[in-house]
């Protein structure tokens, strides 16, 4: 701490636009992680980042130095290519849960860290956890020898990773200073390169459900992530996708699980599935598993026709101390007691799914936090959604409200007929999977 | 706390560069004063408005919110008209201590609040305290009944007046957000307006020793001052006044009240006369004193001529507790043991006088503090310094180096070989006084 340059100094040369030097970049972070900094220099130089930029070799130097703030995962001794998938958020998104297992069926090893769900609906712990006996929180060393067994494992951030992002993100959360490239890019590439992955592959969202609201700003971000991902020695790919609609049919916990199991019997719903596939891709594609994304296709399609990745989610599930029954019946998961269909009020074509709507009801229900120290309830969510384009009759659900709380029932429906719009002529759905960067 | 805007809200207001109301400015304002906004959340406020700056609106919301944080002191049992000074800072600025008495001997109430100096040299609180038994702790009410008796007071900030600034100081000091004319033009209009006075009259120095090295800087800020001010319904002028050397021929607090002793006596250096008279003109014309500054400058001339302005010197010393013969016989001031002179290397004329050097210099003899929590000598300091454009001999004084410690000595003596720079051309000293703002 004594030989490091004044935490106002680095704060004043950002403040003027300046380009930091490793060792100012890397007094930052150390304060984040060992307290040298103060919480208010830290919030100040977030937010002079938010307002002047990084350039990518500042945010490199970030990256790297919050990747190295805690353990970085040694999984030599996993003998498989290792990759990765992260998504920068999206209302339904369910898409690690099939991936996972079915990139692990093709022979790929998948060492993924995800988070909590927060402001929005829950987030892939939240959903694994709504398995009877699922465990997410596994040491370094728990989820090395479950890669060496099953070649997958999906946990919830731990403190020996990354530790710099938690304490940063906490912050840029209460300080309005989430939304900065950099610092995303920073975040998100800091934690996935702990994982110790070989290849990573982001899914960008751009749209009303999205993170970024504006194309060209996920683009940017796409662009952002993967030069920094590169210039530190990682093959990444970013695929663009619309978060215009939720994902699936379902949104809320345990309803997400059930349309998991049901994407690795073959009976996901269709966009669902793209997305799946895009990804998957890309995974095999950048691992050296198949030679294109059509080879690679064949090979993901196959691991589901030939329920290897279902005996792999099986097998995961198991290895988490979760009840591998789920697997085959998910009828074993929590189940919300009022379920109530939110009725079309005319006849024609569903024109508009608004994802935040969506996200809002399920939250009104319980199913994600307003507050990070929240309480969840699995079971309950909206499922049935019905999808843009779709003909409906009058009177015919849109969705189906799962509640357990009779109180929050009416609510909840308002807000959805409110969020899903018919329209008296046809509607078609845009395209899902935009540009592949990187 | 709980119907104010969330932090996060306000913070992301400014941070897109919107104007902020007065709801949101008071939630900010009540945050540094109550706790109910975390200091993370305040400093990335106030970096956001470093970097998008104000409105003169915002400022003179952010200033009254400020201002009402805490006491504001009600002078109306004092019948005289209420002026104050207040400078922006500069290296031997010790003008207050002789232009409260003097101004008071006209017949203008003088209720001055001073700060303690940091990173320089010592402030005028440090220097009064160089005064055997000088207490500048008072309370508002002991403040407003020595007013009524004396017509003169000079204390410390206290905790009473203008809370938020305290609170915001502290933080803008280490978190690089001090040198932002809005937080500068609330910061000290809050603490001068909350003193309870009619006018006020400011010295705003610009140049190598002053806060603001620009002039243009500073006559942005002498023109945000006092709009700001006259938006609050007080008449208020600047002086702007440069600050390349130090201001008289002493540095160092048991020093400079020797020198302001010497000006009460009609025997003060001319540059420090001519800054004291500039400022108290106005603070007679703004208060109907006088009908305008030559009038103004007889009053002040003969309060000094008079003995009047030494006789309320002694009697403001007299009522703060201190040893009121210093007005008589400065030896009783504490004294440094060692006394160096710096000899000029040449025969010439005196180009340059650098006040950050001096300021340094007495900086390293322990005259003023490096962090808040440091003690102060007072009696070291540099005497005798030349003025730019004097002529000196080869081995003449420059300025003689006041200490207590000798292993000091040296490092200060180089410092100031280095700062006083002696040339063999004739040198015209640049004009002192500047433009007259308000």
């Amino acid at each position: 701490m004594g030989t490091g340059p004044f935490p106002q100094h680095v704060i004043a040369r950002k403040r003027d636009g300046a380009e930091l030097d490793r060792g100012e970049i890397e007094s930052f972070v150390r304060g984040a992680t060992d307290g040298s900094w103060a919480d208010y220099q830290l919030s100040a130089l977030l937010m002079a980042v938010f307002l002047r930029g990084m350039t990518p070799r500042e945010t490199a130097i970030l990256t790297e130095a919050m990747m190295h703030s805690g353990t970085v995962a040694d999984l030599s001794s996993v003998r498989l290519p290792k990759a990765d998938k992260h998504s920068t958020g999206g209302v339904g998104d369910k898409v690690s849960i099939q991936l996972a297992p079915m990139v692990a069926a093709c022979g790929v090893a998948v060492p993924m860290v995800s988070g909590r769900g927060l402001g929005h609906t829950g987030g892939t712990v939240d959903k694994l956890e709504s398995i009877p006996g699922f465990r997410t929180g596994l040491s370094v060393s728990e989820f090395r020898a479950q890669l060496e067994k099953i070649g997958v494992a999906l946990i919830s951030q731990t403190a020996e990773l990354a530790p710099a992002d938690r304490k940063l993100y906490a912050l840029r959360d209460v300080t309005a200073t989430v939304e900065s490239i950099p610092l995303i890019c920073a975040s998100i590439l800091s934690k996935k390169l702990a994982e110790g992955i070989d290849v990573l592959v982001l899914d960008v969202k751009f749209g009303r459900g999205a993170f970024m609201k504006s194309k060209a700003r996920a683009h940017e971000l796409a662009v952002a992530l993967t030069s920094v991902a590169r210039a530190m020695g990682k093959p990444t790919r970013a695929v663009m996708t619309s978060m215009d609609e939720p994902l699936g049919h379902t949104v809320g916990n345990a309803l997400e699980i059930a349309e998991c199991v049901a994407c690795l019997k073959g009976s996901g719903p269709v966009d669902l599935m793209e997305v799946t596939y895009a990804l998957g891709e890309q995974m095999l594609v950048l691992t050296g598993t198949a030679k294109d994304p059509a080879a690679a296709r064949v090979l993901l399609e196959k691991s589901v026709s030939s329920g290897a990745a279902l005996a792999k989610f099986r097998e995961l599930v198991a290895a988490q101390g979760g009840d591998p029954r789920v697997a085959d019946d998910p009828a074993i998961l929590p189940a919300a007691q009022i379920k109530v269909p939110v009725p079309s009020p005319t006849e024609g074509w569903v024109r508009g799914v608004d994802a935040l709507g969506v996200a809002l009801a399920a939250l009104r229900l319980g199913a994600g936090r307003a507050k990070a120290e929240d309480g969840i309830d699995p079971a309950v969510g909206i499922a049935g959604l019905a999808k843009i384009g779709q003909h409906v009759a009058k009177g015919e659900p849109l969705c189906i409200v799962h509640a357990n709380d009779k109180a929050r029932v009416a609510e909840a429906q308002a807000i959805l007929a409110r969020t899903i719009t018919v329209g008296s002529s046809e509607v078609a759905a845009a395209p899902l999977i935009g540009e592949i960067i990187g």
